[in-house]
């Protein structure tokens, strides 16, 4: 199922006529392919529904490709990042040239289609800034987090699943409503991995993100739950390289206060109102996509 | 008629709901909007006529935006580029943001035009690859060099005129043409002004490009028409900083050898071509920007 997504993005790309892109392309780290198992389990296999799916990863494999330039990020999925091989300026081009090349076969698709899509993407690029932006102070607005995360991982879910609904013609807004909350459950299970796990599970760096000056939620509760002088002590590590003795004091901090427990506890919310979203439909498979969403550990 | 287009392109950022990308937005140097100019003249000036020219110019300053990260270019239009004033990743960010907002405004147009400008788009992005490509060695190929302007900067002239062709109904064969050679010559006449002109009047530094290793055309009929021990000189002075002398002894040599000459007699018989594609329509307006392209001093 997903070798014929990764056969259309392959063809997508040879369409450029350009040996060098066909290269770097199969250079990138393939992901998990969540976004094309959504589309198929929602709008079936038929062409459309493969060619959407191949669209949305190839959009998906820009933003990355991009995100890990932001992020300064130097490996993904265990592999090294395209700008770490290659260099910065190689990843934005390859970048822009996986999204153009996606936007150019999303007009070949119904309009509403190519609307829901591209506007996805639109937000997802503001998500992005708003990340750097976010990400310059300490913050602890959860508010404007979720907007973030909403906005940087859950929208293009959302199109995703709106998208396929409407190739389908099943009821959008529910489609959309299960979307938007995996996506952004998705984004919460990413933040508590980012914590919990080793790094060689993770595939890159392990706490990287409040290294990078990401206060995700389970910082934010934990900010929330601590003394005057531990918050002092949490702050004074932002965006710093932990020591190993940081690390376990955060974590086991974050255990004592049922900061991870009850980020994990939000995301399965979440992903219980995506389940409810859809309870009316026949989707074992929608089900399941969510549970071993939560359930993963990587 | 051209306050129009920058009220659109003003709308779309502010559609974003964004306070800090709208302030980004507004620090982008503005240029010569010769792609909006070329809409409105072929399609009138109907609402989708002007809605088109906005989005190809926010369309090329999302390119633009990139281009001057990849080139590492600090001056634009004789003003700071953004990544100068916010740095590369802001420069990258804020051209994704215009990009996908670009291509969703797009998708609310006609499907063919939807198709053509995106496409365009993609070829632009390979061009950018190839234009770095070639300027890793000194190229003499002028059939690469000729491919990677087509794609790098006529791709998007030639779509914004063949989609306004169809917007308004007209023959989009013929404006297609008109709009690949136009920019074809206008990326040539570039390349001579890079070199005949000094930088306060370019809006960024003189003969910068052979130092960024592009060998455009004037140099390839350079280094066509010189003696070896002069082709190794040229060589020696490939992507270094050009002294003084270096500068004028390259002037000179360009001079004798009628290299500038026959480029710009070159990007005027490309000029010819694109006025005699239009020869049977009522087209004053597009001769004009021909004339004025070509005898440009900036």
């Amino acid at each position: 199922m997903l070798e014929k997504v990764e056969f259309l993005m392959k063809q997508m790309i040879e369409s450029l006529n350009d040996k060098h892109i066909l290269e770097l392309f199969h250079k990138i780290p393939k992901g998990k392919r969540l976004r094309a198992k959504l589309i198929l389990k929602i709008a079936g296999l038929s062409d459309d529904a493969y060619k959407l799916a191949a669209i949305v990863e190839l959009i998906h494999a820009a933003s990355l490709l991009h995100d890990d330039v932001i992020d300064d990020a130097l490996t993904r999925r265990g592999k090294d990042s395209i700008n770490a091989v290659f260099g910065n300026k190689t990843s934005i081009m390859l970048g822009d040239i996986l999204y153009s090349k996606g936007f150019t076969s999303l007009t070949t698709l119904a309009q509403n289609i190519a609307y829901k899509v591209s506007n996805a993407v639109a937000l997802l690029s503001v998500g992005e800034l708003l990340d750097v932006k976010l990400s310059e102070e300490f913050n602890t607005n959860e508010e404007l987090y979720m907007d973030m995360i909403y906005k940087k991982t859950a929208s293009l879910i959302e199109a995703a699943s709106a998208s396929a609904a409407m190739l389908a013609g099943k009821n959008v807004e529910i489609y959309e409503l299960y979307g938007k909350n995996l996506g952004l459950a998705f984004q919460i299970i990413d933040d508590v991995l980012d914590i919990t796990q080793e790094s060689e599970k993770l595939g890159k760096p392990s706490m990287h993100d409040f290294k990078e000056g990401k206060t995700t939620l389970p910082y934010m509760y934990l900010y929330d739950r601590i003394d005057e002088y531990e918050k002092e002590r949490l702050k004074s590590l932002f965006k710093k390289d932990l020591s190993k003795d940081d690390k376990i004091w955060i974590k086991n901090k974050m255990q004592e206060t049922s900061s991870l427990d009850d980020s994990i506890k939000y995301a399965k919310k979440l992903g219980l109102e995506a389940m409810r979203a859809i309870r009316d439909e026949d989707s074992e498979g929608l089900k399941k996509i969510i549970k071993d969403m939560i359930e993963r550990d990587f």
